[in-house]
């Protein structure tokens, strides 16, 4: 979760929503990190876990990534956590909740739906409050 | 959406899920079409609508797609669904309901979520049973 929050800060730094993910191979070897590139890539599907996730499939040569591991400081949205169960992901650790955005714990609980044909381990929690802080800063500097 | 079906036909050509999509600009202008390349990428989020969202909103220069409309042969998943949503998308347009995997209508119904922060008008069963033949046909193929 270190890796994947250094991610969010350097997102930060560029301007872009304070959020980043780090996706680990079966035994655990780095297979992609991101932060948020939506704004420098001027593309609304550019969060860091849909960008690990593409990124560490063309890297394994197959569109599937059973058995790797997907770390990212905030609770996935509707997308992500849509991207998470096509790729077959086995486990999800995420840090902060997010009640307004996430579709994991809140929301749509996409992984709880009837019609998800594949659900990861969920695991919540991970520097909780370091993640938070980095997006409250992010949008407390932005009303300023 | 005669467009998004040879969208889908040349995606059932290269052994790809027949799904096609079109984003068409504020007056009707085609800013991106694509159909299904998660093999072709090796990309589980490389489903149709999702490349057309990523490629309009860099040929505009925006992460916003508002005021464009989306046609697709399918309805959307929840990662499609999720994107459509963050692009702001005005009208989706779609052909076939997809009761397994779709959720808009099926599933999670993510506009209908009180967390989904847009939601564009719906319209579906536009050409719908050519776009259900051909996904019929793809998979018994496949099946033989």
């Amino acid at each position: 979760m270190a890796l994947a929050l250094e991610e969010a800060q350097a997102a930060a730094s560029r301007g872009e929503v304070p959020v980043g993910a780090v996706l680990l191979g079966p035994d655990g070897e780095l297979l992609a990190k991101a932060g948020n590139e939506v704004r420098a890539n001027n593309d609304p599907t550019a969060h860091a876990e849909r960008l690990v996730l593409t990124r560490a499939a063309q890297k394994h040569g197959t569109s599937f990534l059973t058995d790797c591991d997907l770390w990212v400081t905030l609770e996935p949205c509707a997308m992500c956590a849509g991207a998470i169960s096509l790729a077959r992901i086995r486990r999800l650790y995420f840090g902060a909740e997010d009640s307004k955005g996430g579709a994991v714990l809140y929301g749509p609980r996409l992984f709880s739906q009837p019609t998800c044909h594949h659900r990861p381990e969920v695991y919540s929690g991970f520097q909780e409050s370091e993640a938070s802080e980095l997006l409250r800063s992010f949008f407390a500097a932005r009303r300023s």
